[in-house]
Formats: structure tokens, C-alpha cells, sequence
């Protein structure tokens, strides 16, 4: 964190000698824990501690006590209290830990806030070099080499294209094309966790720089340069200055914005080509042969009624309106739009892994392998149970059931669990969505109705979102996973997954069962199962709307009330918690220390939310875009917005998260990459089943006489003898068009009244049937194809970046060459013999430390 | 490679201070070289050269020439010769640099071998040291830790399969379950390519040890343990001593021997299940309904005639025989071995990535990152041709066309001709075939024909194989990849797509487009354009025989004929050409030096085609396993031949390979996974198309009327009124079955003559395409998802190896802290002062050297 911090400069806040800089912040309460328990978030904190405890595990002596239960678990086991003697025992056997690891302390109890202590601790640079060297942090050598980048021409494209672009980037002195870098070297110590925590420390945190405060001295960490550069409204179309926040926040953090910044660049070229794809709607409506069919004034089509008994017969031409709007979504630049956000998909995968290939190499950590093993403090717990309990042999029952059950049959079960519940989301959802429907009126102001439903739809969509994140943690801790990375991505799988299924339902319901569920009843029930059918141009139609207000509704709900309001909100009522009037406040708040201010802000939780949203709109953006082309163009005008918004808030409402270092965004890849998988094949059934593009290329082709659309209308219509009604569904005005009805029409491919077979599906269902199933199949495996031919032909690390890993490695070789070469010289001039004689040993390694 | 050679200690071959050892050997020739030349495999020679070559550019100093042509390269561009003089300057310059390098030459001229000099270079300790750093190097530490694997229940069931299946392990040391490791610690020196040559050398190889000529040194590495414990027969139940292997020829062998053992191994399940799914059929061929229809006596369909004019009218009875035949491959038990083999593939890449990762802990490569660039001679000689071009500015045409193009439009017109080529060899291949099917006569006796037909198609397989080799050398050199390895991945890729067309092209055709061509005909030409249709029951069983003999005789013939044969016979002719009998030859051979010897064995020619072989041969076995259930059968007993067969070729026929360092089989895995995928989609559709299974599904459950499959010939079979015959295509002899035929049938979907669309596609026939359709789909995206859950389910990494890393991790830390902790009790008692002082700067990393 302080890594870049000469020794002794002064730099923020500091120890009372105003030597020592404050690197990290632990705060405890020195009352009753009940009543400043809530003043402090109780997650984040002992998320920060339980993180901190593991890695200090690793060099744990065995005298020391077993590892104790934090908040979460405790929760679940019998709340166990800690008398105030021992909290306070045990928090000195930690502190004496911290000072074993060769941490400075000093604490500080008299302070402006009244009930809360801090502990202040100091990493002396010893100690951070040893972690550095644990972490095989890569550390710049005195060797500095020019980057060359290819030929003069390309040197001269990229000057030109930089010169061009140069209002888009931050002014940030790191952002010039460097042509100097200098050699990097595994070296290393860093303390990322840093230490034992027991459940006494409500909250830990390092201290936001205070350069913020000061301006007297503009460093390079400079949080007002981050605030003006990056935080702003006012910089929207700039790039980000991502070494910068890298330098401030850590890896994770910078990656993560890295990636938000990628996705929001490669989403203009889709946002361009939707709208160029509705426009192309928009202008060939009038040409469209179907909807001219539907809405000519000659055509005298009568349609058999949309329900039992209370609707009548009506005229083909009142869905001229629905048919019109139809095509806007429904044509064939469609097509050609979901193939390309397939490939998009797939470029945006690749760019990002060259760019991640870029970072990790800009920012040294090529050679840096993953941190894996955090063992999770309740694993241990439960091991440790078990243990107990096989030693002691003894009969009684547990009380927790997950400790008597054996590992697997607890694993099994809560995987069934999980997937009776996913399940049990999409029938409870799909029921909801029949249940609106069946008591809709079918009308022609349908599109208001559905409009409606969509709404209700949304509203359930954000609520249970709230529930089932729960869920999701809650199903998670049974499982008791065995490190932190484990319980991180087995929480964000499981949470993707249900958040997933809740947004997703309604829409798939929607675009591939709706109206479809009676493809097989016999013709006597036809029209009373018909009536959750879509209006006459499709489903596509409806489903768009869905779509659009699915994604406008959450996206400004999420954004506003979540990220904006109730941030605020919460931050009120910590500052209402400390009974003091807004003016008194600010007087207080200006004689505050830097560490004493952070408390004030609210905890940083994790990253997972963040990505999860986008996550969920790449869903929408890529899984449905065959409905909706303007998705891309939505998701823009969001994360534009979106990402200022979180800037805003990582430097001005959280306390600074700890710089976790990462090279690459974990889980959250894969699952980018599963839904672009998924998004081929969905799109292939929207495309060829919910649209009708497949039925008008087959009457094109095979039933056309003339080669044209023309007919088509009526060859999509089937006959129906109006004699043949059920019992007690007849329409009750049967007389409403003004005259008597005796073959009405209905849109199916059945054989008519007077076939031998009548209301049977006939050939050429089955023959529009296959062509869809066969385009299907096509669609999937060309496009399949054609996206691991573009992951195939994008090289995963970028020719320069190969080129200056390459160079490197060859100067890397020289200087050490050279070195060897002299210290030979003199060897041999000193001594003429025994060349043979080993000269190195591995034990030599050991001891040779920084 | 003599890593493990403690200095100063006797073994082997040494100089003639019978102290050095020979580590490695470079002939070249004294006298006129082309009478020498063709002695020594040109090939091999340059390779190793070449990659010499590129090592040590990494340190080349301006001062030299620039690198020369490699023999290759040269044939290309006129062919440039040396003079001698030039040549002996050449090899003087390029000893000096070896010299430089720090290694030791002694020259031997005078030798029992007319003509051909030896160098004999030595890398002493300290050279060993430097490179052994500069690759990362693992090596043990002096601490040793106990290795526990899980809880007692757990070790003991290991104990126990280890005693069970003690007689299949090797009687080898190191093959003892572990219960002990020394914690390993990057350190690292060992030399993979060593020098640079101008094409003056003949060849370059390290020795094979001398224990096994003298018997009286047992080293670890002894080739006569090799010899008995692996390349022999008599072993072939064994496991194989892989980590002795890897010990005698390096890391890149012993995993292609490691990958061989664990696909052998995988191959006994699915060779059983096989059996077992080709005895159902056996069982089950009696109670089978179609069949038996076609068989009962009591049937009396005519037929129509299988081609114009010559056939005539035949009984359906006659096609008993194929139909009983085809149930053994076509029945229910086929779709669940496809299903199953899908997920066998999936299991097994799982578990070579398992026992990949396994190894590469036990063999200390965790941490090793390949060395990718070594830029190729040929890459460099283009570059630096350009640059003078530029610098010239000459007009002058150059001569080599690569060299004019640019870059790209040479890139692309490359990827052109290579698909014009594949697509060429497939059209070549289908007409190939379909001129063999014109001339045969069907008739009953088709098994026979067809027999003969897949003979034919074998011998032009593997003629082709042959010159499709050549020509993918040819198109990668025309490329000129930029470094070793492009250039390695390109060949293979090459390659392998063209033998792989090659291979499966007609198996394809036969599968898929033999006798549908004709899909979308007009009825009048049905019976001229189905004369090359499958018999009755399906083209499965013919698909079958083409499979069998394929595979039976590729590997007969390849096993038998490429790899025992022909090396005896190039042997032969080297020895031949050395103009001695065979008594002489005897003695001669007795007073030889082992680096002499050496010399008389075979080149080492890379992997790649024992890989590419074995790579085919899983194609045969996933990609077509629906018609082949005994194909895997086939596969083991050949896979457990070529083995022990590959073991002696490589202890006893080939000059010692350079041990070059690998932490995984590279490209082949891409392939493998490449096909696995393929295999789904190949399997989905034979089920689906090659198969009957589908039309029986759909017409029990659609058409039949009890539900049993009584009716489903005469289902499947359309009519044909005679009188409608095309002029000239009326079967000569009508009377042939004794009785006048009004109308007969045929096997296809059609209308009736009597309908009012004669033989138009029934609707049948849509309802069964859009059945067949929908199981593709299905079975895909079923498959590939519990593929891709397979995947998930087991991790990459095996749950002991990443405990023990997790161990080893914190030992590493507690070790290193221990010591920093009495450091710095040390310093305290020396200085009490100044604890804010940088003790550790980046630069000191770089004066620490071992």
C-alpha cells in the first residue's frame, strides 16, 4: 500500500513521534459493545479481520489458541458472548502477535469520537520488504530499455492515433506513450492481510491519503487529481486513468474498472449497429409485404375469437398497428444483428484478455501466481469439531446439523437444495407471469396491458433480487467452504445464478413457451388454450417491451435508489447515531484526524455487486438482442454514467478498501464467457422460433408461386368451421361483425375442416418445424465456429507486449552474462585452479535475503 | 541432462583426462562433405542446430556475422555452398563462442569412423549453475517435510490399491509411494540448447549412458532398468516407470509417454462398455420386430429395382441377412455408448489434466514459465533481408516471391491455398469414392464389395497421408513462422488437418451424404439418382466395416510396416553404406566409443507423428463410436502394442534425444479438445441421420397403433407404380420374380401414386426431419453441458497436489521467518538504532547470484 513511500518522508497522518506514517487503522469499542456495535458495519469488519487472521495462520505457532468463531457463524451457533475480560485478553494476545510480526502499534483511546478506540499501525519497511519478497512482487531494476514499437510505420499510426484521441485521455502524467520502461525483477514484500483478529475489532481499514485534504503536497496518489480526473460528470467521454487508481485502490479494484471501461468502449460499435438496425426497421416498414397484407383495406379475413363465449369474430385488419410495430424488431437485419453481437461477444472476451495481458504486464505481474489459500475460519472450526470428536469417541448429538452429516451427503443435499430452489424461482415465476395473463383482456390495446405487466414484473424482479442474494450467502455458509476464494466464488455463483434465473424467466417464458404449451392437444380444446397467445406479428414484439422496460427500470432504479440514495441515506443515520446538529457537525468534523474521518465512511464491500449488475445487463445486452436491438445503445447510456457514479463513490463515501493484488477478475470471466455461450443459442431459438423469419423464407421459397411474400399472410392462417365449437365457448355475440360467420381463421398450420384429417398439424408445420430446428443447428455451430475462429485469431497477448516480454528476457540474460563474465575475470586472476569445484549450492539461495 | 552427475565423479564416456564428461557431441565431416552428407540424417542435424542457434543469440554480441541459412532454407534459395575454407573458419568462430559460453571442446579426429570428426563438449559445474537460474530451475532444499495424505480412512484405502495392484507397478526405486519430499525452491541451471552452428555440423546429440553397456555403474539412470521394467513385451500390464522416463529423456518425452498411459488406461472402461453394447446387440438381434418383419417368410413386398435396366424387381425378404447385421451397430444401446463416450472424453481430459498437473508437482514445474521465442533463422534472415532492401532502396526484383508480397497479403493468400488444398482433397476423396460405388454391381453380396472398396480407400489413406506430410512442411516453411515453437504448432496444425481429412472424408461421406443427395429431386429421376444408396437396414453397418478396416489396417500396417520395418531397413543402409560384413561389422562395433556408436542409431525426429497417430486414432474412437461400439476395443489392444513398441525405439533405435523441458503436451491438448467437441455434433448426427433410431421413436409413438413396432418396414417403405417408369429405365428382365408387378416400393418418405401430390415428401417424412432435427439439438447442447459439468466437477488440480503446495507454501514462510527472526535478534544485540533504515534495496537482488 505505502510501497511507493521513501522511508521517514512525511506523508499524511502520522504516530504521535510524527515520524511514523499510519498505514492501516483497527477500531474497538472501549464501552458496551451493543451500543456501538451498529455504529460500525459489523460484515465488512469482520470480513477484513477473518481475511487478515488466515493469512497470519500460516505462521501460527502451535501454542497458540485455536481460531475463533467470527460474527457471521456465530450467529448461527448460540451467539456466544465474550465477557469484557476476556475481549480484552484476547485482544491483547493479538496485539502482542502483530508487534511478533514486527508491526509498530500505538493506540488511541482519548479521541474526539467518544466510545470508539483506534489502533494505529505502522509497517516498518522491513517488514514490508520481507512480504514483498514473499509475494514476488516485481520491483523495477536500476536498467532502464527503450520500447520500440514495430515498424516506423506503425510507430507513426500510433503517435497519429494518440495525438487524435489525446482529449479523451485523463491529464495524468502516467498516460503518455512511454518509451522508456524499466526492467522489472521479482522481488517483493507486501502485506496484503496482515493479521489475527478475534471478534473484538469492529472495523479495519487503511486511511484514505491526506494529500486530499492538505493540496501541499500533490503526490502521485493523489486522491483530489483521482476526484477531478476520474470522478467527475464532467470527464464522461475521457478514458480512465487506470494506473492511477490501480496506485490508489490496488489490483482488483483497477481491474475492475479496467474491464468496465473495456466493456463500455466495445459497447459503442453494438450501440452503432442497433441503431442502424432498428433505423433499417423503421424505414423499410412501409416495404414490408406481410404488415401491408394485414392492414390493406381489401383484405376481408375473419378471425375466430381470441377467447371463449365473451369474445367475438374479428377482422385481420385491426392488427394492422401490432404488425407495423412488429417489424421494427422483427426483420432480416435481425439476423445479421444477432450474429454479430455473438462476435462481439467473443471480440469483447478477447480484448479484454489482451488488455488484462497488458496490465498485467505493465503493472508487473507476469510472473505473480495467485494467492489460493486463505483457509475460511469456520472450515477450521468444523475440522477442528470433528477432530474433537473423534477423539473424545463420545455418543452426543451435535448441535449443528451440518457437523453430524458426513462432507459428501452435506454437499449432495445442499446442491439439490440449491437446484429445487432455482427451479422452484421459475415455476413461482412462470406461474405469476400465466396468472397475469390469463385475467388480461385480449385487446387491442394489448401493448398498454403488457406494458403494465411489465412493470408489476419489475417491481418482483428487484425485490426478490434482495431476497435471494440472501438466499444465496445463506446456502453458501451451510456449505462451509474450505478457503475465502472458494466461499467467494461459490457465494457469487450461486448468487449469479439465482439473480439470473429471476431476471431471465419472465423473458424466456415470454419468447419460447408462451402460446406454445399446446402443440400437441387435440383440435377440440384449440381455442381454449390459445388464449395466452401473443398478438397476430409474434411474440417478438411483446418480449421487446419486456426487455426495454426490464433494463431501462432497473438499471434507473438500481443506479439511483441502490447506488446513489441509500448510500446517502445510511451515511445520515451513522452521523444521526452521534446526536449532533448538522452545524456542530461540520465544526467537528474539521478538527477530526484523518483515521477518525475514515470511520465516518462506509465500508467497502466487496466488489461482487458491481460486477453482478453488469454481469446481468450483458446478459440482457447479448441474450435477447435478436428482440431488441437497441439493448446495446441502453447499456451504453448506462455505463457511462455508471462508472462515474462508482468512481464518485470509491473516492468520496468509502472507507479505502484494502489493495488486494489480482491478476485477473476470476470467476466473473468465466461467467462472461458461459452466458456469451448461452446467448448463441438462445438467440438461434428467438431468432427461428419466437420471430417469423423462418416461416416467411420457407413460404418464399417452397410455397410462393411468384417467388414474392405475397400470400403469406393467408398461408400462416388455418380454417375453422365455426359448427365445431366446443360446448358453451361459442362467441355470445356471433353477430358483431354484421354479418353471419361460417369458416373463421386462426393462426396455426392445421389441415382444414374438409381435409381427411381435419385440425391435424399438417405438412407444412412440420416442414417449417424442421427449417427452424435445421436453421437452429446451422446458427449454433456457424456461430460457434466463427467466435473460436476470432479467439483463435486474436493472439491472447499482444504482439508488443510478446515483443517486450521477449526483449526483456534477453537484456535480463546480458546483464547477468556481464556480471558472470567480470566476476570470472577476477576469479581467474586470483586464482588459477579447480575449476571444477561447485561454485553454487541451493542452500546458497536460503540465506541470501534482500 | 547431467544435472544429477555429482562433478568430478566417473561416468560414462569422459575426455581424455578421463575426468570431464561427454555431455553432448557434434560430428562433422573431415573430407569432401557430399560423399559424408548423406550419412547422417540432414534433418535432424539442422534442427538441433537451429535451435542451438536461437538459444544463443540471446547473448550474441554485434560483432557477429549475422545467423547463416539452415540446409532447409537453402534448398530454396539457390542453394548456396560453402567453400571449405569458409566452412572451417565458420566452425572455428562458432567453437570460440562455445568456448566463450564457458564450456570445455576436445576434438577427435583420428577416430575408427573414416571421415567424420567429433566434437566432444563438456558444461562444466558453474555453466550448469548459471543456465540452471536462468530457466528457474526447482531444486530440492535441505528440508524435507512428511507428506500425509487426508485422514487415516483415506490412506488406507490408498495403501490398499497400491498393494492390490502392486505386480502392474515397474519394479523401479522411485515407484514407492512417497511419504516424504523435500521442499523445492527455484534455483535452476541447466542447458537445453546449447550453442550455435553455420550448417557445418552433421549432427548433435547427447550420449546414452554408458551403464548400459558396462553393467557395473547402476545409476538411477540406467537404460538396461528402462530396458527390462519398460521396453519389453513382457511387461505390457505394467504402469510405466514414467518419472525414470522422464529422468532418461527429459520432460517433453516422459509426458508423451505419461499421456499414452493415462489414454491406454482410459481406454479399458470404454472398450468394456463397448463389448458390452455390441453383446446387446448380439442378445438382442432375435427379438428384434423390424427384422424379424424382413426376415418372416410370410412377407411378400417386391421391391422396386436397385438401378435402371439390369436389376430387377426383388423380394424384401432377400435383405434379411444386412438387417439382422446392422442390428448388432443400430440399436438403442449404440445412442447410449455415444452419450457415454462423450462423457468418456470429457473425463478423460480431466483426468490428463489432473495427472499433468500431478506430474509437473512431482517433477518441481510449477513455477517454470515456457521459454517461448527462440525467433527462427529463417524469421531473422527475411527481417534482416528487408531491412537492406529498405536501406538500399534498390529496385531490383527479388527472386523469392514470399520476400516481395508484404507481410499480410502473403499471411492471407497462404490461408487461401491451405483451405483450397483441404477442400481440394475432400472433393478429391468423394469422387474418388463415388466413382468406386458407380461400378459396383449391388447385389447381395454388397458386404464384399464394400469390403474391398475400404481396402482400396486404406492403401490410398495411407499413401496420401504421406504426401499430404510433405505438403504441409512445405506450406509452414512457405509461412516462415517467427519463432520454434509457431513454427512447430503450425506444421501440427497443418498436418493434422489434412490427415485428418484425409482419414475421415470418406467416413463422412458415407455417414452422411451417401444415397440423400437426391433430397429435393423431382420423382422422375428418383430411381437413376438412389443407386448408390445404403442397403435396407441402413447405411450403419457399412460405415462400420469402412471403420474397422481403417483402423484395423492403419495401425497394422503403421505399427508393423512405418515404425518396426522401415527403421530396421534404414539401419540396415547405413551400415550397408559403411562397406563392412556383418562379422567385421561385429568386432568393429566392440571397439567403438559409445559416442561412435551413437552415432550409427537413428536420428530422434520429435513427437509429433507418434502424437499425430495417436490423435487419429481418438478420432476413430469418439468421433464415429455410434456405428463402431468395438472400436475403442481396437484402440487399447493397439495403443498397449505401440507402447512397449515406442519404448524400445526409443531406448534402442534412436540416438538420445535433448531432454527439452515441457510442463504440458502443448497444441495436442487444444486438438484433442477440438475433436471431443467435434465428436458430439458427428455423434448427434449419425444417431439422428445414419441411423434407423429416430424413425423407430416416432413411428411407435406416432404412427403405430398398438405402440410396438410391428408395421415399421412397411412404415418406411413408399409405392411405385411401374407404369411410371423414365423411358429406358425399366428393369429388362419384369417377369424375374415369376409373377407381373403393377406396383412396387421403395425405402423413402413419398406421396403415394395415388395421391394428388405422387411422391412429393410425405408429411412423414417432414415430421421425422423435424424429429431428427430436435435430437441433434437435444443431444448437442445435453452433452455438451454435462461435458462442461464434468469439467467443473473435478478440478484441474488434485486435492492432495494442492494441499501439499498449500503446505510447502507456509513451510517455505516459516522457514524464511525463522531465520529472518534470528537475524534480526542478531542485529538487535548488535545496534539498537535507526529501525526505519531500508535494509533492502532492488539492486541487491541483482549482485546475489548463486
Amino acid at each position: 500500500i505505502s510501497d511507493e513511500a521513501a522511508p521517514g518522508q512525511k506523508q499524511g497522518p502520522t504516530f504521535k513521534d510524527g515520524r511514523r506514517r499510519v498505514d492501516y487503522v483497527l477500531t474497538y469499542h472501549i464501552q458496551k459493545p451493543q451500543s456501538v456495535r451498529r455504529n460500525t458495519s459489523r460484515f465488512s469488519g469482520s470480513r477484513v479481520l477473518r481475511s487478515l487472521r488466515q493469512t497470519l495462520s500460516l505462521s501460527k505457532s502451535p501454542a497458540m489458541p485455536p481460531p475463533k468463531i467470527d460474527p457471521e457463524i456465530a450467529a448461527q451457533e448460540h451467539r456466544l458472548d465474550y465477557h469484557e475480560d476476556d475481549k480484552r485478553f484476547r485482544q491483547n494476545e493479538f496485539e502482542d502477535n502483530l508487534r511478533e510480526m514486527g508491526l509498530e502499534l500505538e493506540k488511541d483511546e482519548g479521541n474526539k469520537i467518544p466510545g470508539i478506540g483506534f489502533v494505529k499501525i505502522h509497517a516498518p519497511w522491513n517488514v514490508l520488504c520481507r512480504e514483498a519478497e514473499f509475494m514476488k512482487l516485481k520491483m523495477p531494476t536500476r536498467k532502464v530499455y527503450e520500447v520500440k514499437q514495430g515498424s516506423n510505420l506503425v510507430e507513426k499510426i500510433n503517435l497519429f492515433i494518440h495525438k487524435v484521441t489525446e482529449p479523451l485521455h485523463p491529464k495524468v502524467e502516467s498516460n503518455k506513450p512511454q518509451n522508456v520502461k524499466p526492467l522489472s525483477y521479482p522481488f517483493s514484500r507486501e502485506k496484503q492481510h496482515l493479521l489475527l483478529g478475534n471478534g473484538v475489532y469492529t472495523a479495519a481499514y487503511p486511511l484514505h491519503d491526506i494529500a486530499w485534504e492538505g493540496f501541499d503536497n500533490i503526490s502521485l496518489l493523489s486522491p483530489q487529481l483521482l476526484y477531478e480526473e476520474w470522478a467527475s460528470y464532467s470527464v464522461f467521454y475521457k478514458y480512465q486513468p487506470i494506473g492511477l487508481i490501480r496506485k490508489y485502490f490496488g489490483d482488483k479494484i483497477g481491474l475492475y474498472f479496467a474491464w468496465l471501461g473495456i466493456y463500455t468502449q466495445m459497447l459503442i460499435p453494438a450501440a452503432i449497429v442497433g441503431v442502424i438496425v432498428f433505423l433499417y426497421g423503421c424505414a423499410t416498414v412501409d416495404d414490408n409485404i406481410p404488415s401491408m397484407e394485414i392492414c390493406d383495406p381489401r383484405n376481408n379475413i375473419t378471425m375466430c375469437p381470441m377467447c371463449d363465449r365473451a369474445c367475438s369474430y374479428w377482422k385481420l385488419r385491426e392488427a394492422c398497428g401490432t404488425a407495423r410495430a412488429s417489424h421494427l424488431f422483427d426483420n432480416p437485419a435481425t439476423v445479421f444483428f444477432s450474429i454479430f453481437m455473438a462476435l462481439w461477444a467473443a471480440m469483447f472476451m478477447e480484448h479484454w484478455k489482451r488488455r488484462q495481458m497488458r496490465l498485467n504486464y505493465i503493472w508487473d505481474l507476469t510472473g505473480f501466481e495467485e494467492e489460493e489459500d486463505h483457509r475460511r475460519a469456520e472450515y477450521e472450526l468444523r475440522v477442528m469439531k470433528k477432530t474433537l470428536k473423534k477423539q473424545h469417541k463420545s455418543t452426543q448429538v451435535c448441535l449443528s446439523l451440518p457437523l453430524i452429516t458426513s462432507w459428501w451427503s452435506h454437499h449432495c443435499c445442499l446442491k439439490i437444495v440449491t437446484f429445487a430452489i432455482v427451479f422452484g424461482v421459475i415455476l413461482y415465476r412462470i406461474s405469476i407471469r400465466a396468472a397475469l395473463h390469463m385475467s388480461s383482456n385480449p385487446s387491442n390495446i394489448r401493448a398498454t396491458v403488457k406494458g403494465t405487466a411489465a412493470v408489476i414484473n419489475l417491481i418482483v424482479i428487484i425485490i426478490m433480487d434482495e431476497v435471494y442474494g440472501a438466499l444465496a450467502r445463506w446456502l453458501t455458509l451451510l456449505e462451509i467452504p474450505k478457503t475465502d476464494k472458494s466461499f467467494e466464488e461459490r457465494l457469487i455463483f450461486k448468487t449469479f445464478v439465482l439473480k439470473f434465473v429471476n431476471a431471465f424467466t419472465p423473458i424466456v417464458y415470454l419468447a419460447f413457451f408462451r402460446g406454445r404449451l399446446d402443440l400437441f392437444y387435440f383440435p377440440d380444446d384449440l381455442f381454449t388454450t390459445k388464449r395466452d397467445t401473443c398478438a397476430h406479428a409474434g411474440c417478438l414484439m411483446e418480449l421487446c417491451i419486456q426487455l426495454c422496460i426490464t433494463m431501462l427500470g432497473k438499471q434507473l432504479i438500481q443506479n439511483n435508489l441502490f447506488e446513489i440514495i441509500i448510500p446517502k441515506i445510511k451515511k445520515l443515520i451513522r452521523r444521526r447515531k452521534s446526536d449532533m446538529d448538522s452545524q456542530q457537525q461540520e465544526d467537528y468534523n474539521l478538527t477530526l484526524q484523518r483515521y477518525e474521518k475514515d470511520h465516518f465512511l462506509g465500508p467497502f464491500e466487496g466488489l461482487s455487486p458491481e460486477y453482478m449488475e453488469m454481469i446481468i445487463q450483458f446478459g440482457m445486452v447479448t441474450l435477447f438482442v435478436a428482440s431488441f436491438p437497441l439493448a446495446p445503445l441502453f447499456a451504453l447510456l448506462n455505463n457511462i454514467i455508471e462508472i462515474r457514479l462508482d468512481a464518485k463513490k470509491f473516492v468520496t463515501e468509502l472507507r479505502r478498501p484494502i489493495a488486494a493484488r489480482a491478476k485477473d477478475i476470476g470467476i466473473w470471466y468465466n461467467l462472461l464467457r458461459g452466458l456469451s455461450k448461452v446467448a448463441v443459442i438462445v438467440n438461434a431459438f428467438v431468432i427461428s422460433f419466437t420471430s417469423d423469419f423462418i416461416p416467411r423464407l420457407v413460404y418464399q421459397y417452397m410455397y410462393s408461386s411468384d417467388g414474392s411474400m405475397h400470400g403469406f399472410v393467408n398461408h400462416t392462417l388455418s380454417y375453422f368451421n365455426v359448427t365445431e365449437f366446443q360446448p358453451g365457448t361459442a362467441p355470445l355475440q356471433p353477430l358483431h361483425l354484421g354479418y353471419e360467420v361460417e369458416l373463421c381463421r386462426y393462426k396455426d398450420y392445421r389441415e382444414p375442416p374438409w381435409s381427411n384429417t381435419p385440425y391435424d398439424l399438417s405438412k407444412e408445420f412440420w416442414a417449417i418445424l424442421a427449417c427452424r430446428l435445421a436453421f437452429v443447428i446451422v446458427f449454433q455451430n456457424v456461430v460457434m465456429l466463427m467466435s473460436d475462429f476470432v479467439d483463435w485469431l486474436i493472439p491472447d497477448i499482444p504482439k508488443d507486449i510478446s515483443m517486450q516480454i521477449h526483449k526483456e528476457k534477453i537484456l535480463m540474460v546480458e546483464l547477468f552474462m556481464k556480471e558472470e563474465k567480470g566476476k570470472k575475470r577476477l576469479r581467474e586472476n586470483h586464482s588459477n585452479q579447480s575449476p571444477v569445484q561447485p561454485r553454487c549450492r541451493p542452500s546458497s539461495q536460503e540465506t541470501s535475503n534482500c
